[in-house]
C-alpha cells in the first residue's frame, strides 16, 4: 500500500541493501533521472524487499496526493500516470486517482484545498482555464501541471516535454530531405502540446524560407482512426503534400494505411513521421521515423516538484522542458520530384517551381 | 473530487436533470450495460451540471476504493482503470490507486483490511497465489477481481471477458478457412487469459480432429515487439503455420511486419488474427480480423459488484464473464494450399497430408 509498511525502514538501510550510496538512493527516490536504470532498479528492488522508507515529513505531512487525467489511460497518459503513481509509492504517499471523462467536471480543483486527507496534486493536462489554476496557486495549494494546456504563470509549477524543439527536429529533418510541401496531423487545437508542436513546425519551415499553410493542418483527436481519415484528405488535395507530420505513432499508422489505400508507397512518393516512439513504431511497415519522449521521466520529475513544494522547498525553476530526440527510421526518404499534372503543359512546371519556392 | 459537491444532490434530481426515470439512474449508476449509450451519456452530463448524488452509506459508508493495477497503464489495463475510476467517482467513492510495478510488493493485500479510509478494493490480475485472496476474502474485506491470473473460488468476485469462448471463435473461423498448422503468439504463460485461451484453441482444433502442438505456441509479453519476434520464430519452422493466431492488436502488428519480410502476403499466404478491436487493427495493412473486449464494461461491471458487496447486498453470481465478439476483417483467408518443399519428391506430398491429418 502507500504506507510504508515499517517505520524502521530508512534511506540508510535502503542503501545498504542495495549496496549503493544514501545519495544514490536519494536522488532514485526524488526521481532525478541522472541515474544508470541498472541503480535505479537495484534501488526500488531493495524497496521491494524492505518497504519503502519513511517520507521525511515537513508540511503536509504524509497527505495523499490527487492525481488527475481526465482523459482514457493509454499509451501516452497511461504510462506518466503509471510512473507518477510508481514515483509516489516510493514516497511513501497515496494517490487518489481521478481518471476519465468524470475528471472534467467543472469545480474540482477549487474543492482540492478543502479536501480531508489531500496534501498536493498533479494535474494532467489540466481543461480549466489559467485562472483556475492561478486561484489554486494562491490559495497556496502544493500542485504540479504535467503537460499544461496553455502557458502558465512563471510561479506554477509545470512539466512537459520540449514539444516544440522537438516538432522542430522533425520539420528540419523532412526540409532537409527536399520536403516543401508537409501536411500536418495534428492534436486538439486547444491542447498547448498541439500549439508547440506547430510552431516548431513553423520555425524550422522559416528556416528553409517557407511559410506554413493552414490548408496543409488537421486538428485531430490523437487516434489511428482519426489519423487514417487526417491523412486520407491531405492526400486527396489537389497538390498533394510530400511528406506528412503525424502527432503521435498511432495517428501515423492510420496515415499509412491512406497512402497504401492510394498506391502511395512509403517513403519513395510520401514520408511520414511519428511521435512517442511506442513499440508500435518499431512494427509497422515500413518502420516509423519518430521522437522519443521521456514519458516515464516526465512522471518522475512531476512527483520531485510536488515534494519539493510539499517540503516547502526553494524551487528555482518551476517550469521544466524534458528533452525528446528524433529517431530516424525507415518512413522518411527524399522527397519525390514534382510529378507533372493534368494542366495546360506549358505553364505546369512553372507552378509547380513556385509552389516549392513559396512553400504551401 | 470523488466526494459529491452537495448533499442535496439525489438521485431524483440527477434524473429530473437528464429527463430519465429514477430507475435508469440507478442503473446507470450501478453500471448495468443494458442502457443506450445515449442515455447513459444524459445521466452523466447531468451527474456533471449536478454533482454525484450522496451515496446510499450502508457498511463501510463512504471510504475510499483501493484499485491496483501492477502493470503499465496502456491499451487494455488503462482502459478498463479509466473506466473503475469514472464509474465510482459517480458513486462518489475516491478512487486510491496502485499502478505500475510498484504495485507488485509482496504482503500488501495482508494489509489493506488495515487501511485507514479504505472500503474495499478492485484488483487487476493479481500477481499473488490465490491463497492469500482467499485470506483477505477470509477476513470479509470487500473485494472484486478483475482478470484473475487463476480460478478463483467461488466466494471471490470477479469480472473477465469470456477469453476461452472467444480464443474458439478465432480458431473455429481459421479452421473453417481450412487452416490446420495455426501458430499462437499467447500472452504471459501464468495468465488466466493466456492459459483460457489456450483452453478455447485446443476445444475448436479438437472439433476439427486436430491437437494442438506445443511447438506451436510462443508465449510472450503483449507487445509488437514480441510479437514480431515470436511471429519470426514461428514462420521460420521447417514447416510453416499458415495462420498466426496474436494476443492482441499490438501483437498482430508485429506479426504482419514479421511476415512482410518474409515476403509472405496476408491473407493469401498467411493468416494472422489480433484481439480486443483497437483502433490500430482497422489502420494496419491489411485491416485485423479480431475479437471485441468490453473493456470499459468490464470496469463498470467490477466496481457494480464491489457496491452490492460493500452494501451487503446479496450477490448470486460472482463470477460474471463477459462476451465477446469475433470481428472478421481482411487479414484472415482460406489456408494457401501446401507447397511442396525440397524433400525427395516421391516422399513430399504423402508427408504433407499426414501433418495434415494429425495437426501440428
Amino acid at each position: 500500500m502507500a504506507e510504508p509498511r515499517s517505520a524502521r525502514v530508512t534511506v540508510r538501510a535502503i542503501a545498504a541493501e542495495a549496496g549503493v550510496s544514501i545519495a544514490t538512493v536519494s536522488r532514485v527516490m526524488n526521481g532525478h533521472h541522472h541515474v544508470a536504470s541498472g541503480t535505479r532498479a537495484l534501488v526500488h528492488r531493495a524497496v521491494e524487499r524492505l518497504g519503502a522508507p519513511a517520507p521525511v515529513r515537513h508540511g503536509a505531512a504524509g497527505g495523499s496526493i490527487y492525481v488527475r487525467c481526465p482523459y482514457v489511460l493509454t499509451d501516452y497518459f497511461g504510462v506518466i500516470v503509471s510512473s507518477i503513481a510508481e514515483t509516489l509509492e516510493l514516497h511513501g504517499r497515496r494517490v487518489v486517482l481521478s481518471a476519465g471523462d468524470a475528471g472534467r467536471r467543472a469545480g474540482v480543483l477549487a474543492g482540492l484545498p478543502q479536501e480531508a486527507g489531500i496534501a498536493g496534486a498533479v494535474l494532467l493536462l489540466p481543461p480549466e482555464p489559467e485562472a483556475e489554476l492561478e486561484t489554486l496557486r494562491a490559495l497556496n495549494f502544493p500542485f504540479v501541471v504535467v503537460d499544461p494546456r496553455s502557458p502558465l504563470s512563471q510561479d506554477i509549477a509545470s512539466v512537459s516535454a520540449a514539444h516544440l524543439t522537438a516538432a522542430r527536429s522533425v520539420t528540419a529533418h523532412l526540409v532537409q530531405l527536399g520536403h516543401r510541401r508537409i501536411g500536418v496531423i495534428g492534436g486538439p487545437g486547444d491542447w498547448l502540446a498541439s500549439q508547440s508542436r506547430i510552431a516548431g513546425h513553423a520555425a524550422a519551415l522559416a528556416e528553409a524560407g517557407l511559410l506554413p499553410s493552414p490548408g496543409l493542418l488537421r486538428s485531430v483527436e490523437p487516434t489511428a482512426d482519426r489519423g487514417y481519415e487526417a491523412a486520407g484528405e491531405l492526400l486527396d488535395l489537389p497538390e498533394r503534400p510530400t511528406a506528412l507530420i503525424a502527432f503521435n505513432d498511432r495517428t501515423a499508422v492510420g496515415a499509412l494505411r491512406a497512402a497504401y489505400e492510394r498506391n502511395l508507397r512509403v517513403p519513395h512518393d510520401l514520408s511520414i513521421t511519428g511521435f512517442d516512439d511506442t513499440d508500435l513504431g518499431r512494427s509497422t511497415v515500413p518502420r516509423l521515423t519518430t521522437v522519443r519522449q521521456p514519458l516515464e521521466e516526465m512522471g518522475r520529475m512531476a512527483v520531485s516538484l510536488l515534494m519539493r513544494l510539499l517540503e516547502r522547498h526553494t524551487v528555482d525553476t518551476l517550469h521544466v522542458e524534458l528533452a525528446t530526440h528524433l529517431v530516424p527510421r525507415e518512413s522518411t526518404g527524399p522527397a519525390p520530384r514534382v510529378r507533372p499534372r493534368p494542366r495546360p503543359a506549358a505553364a505546369s512546371r512553372c507552378l509547380d517551381e513556385k509552389n516549392d519556392e513559396a512553400g504551401p
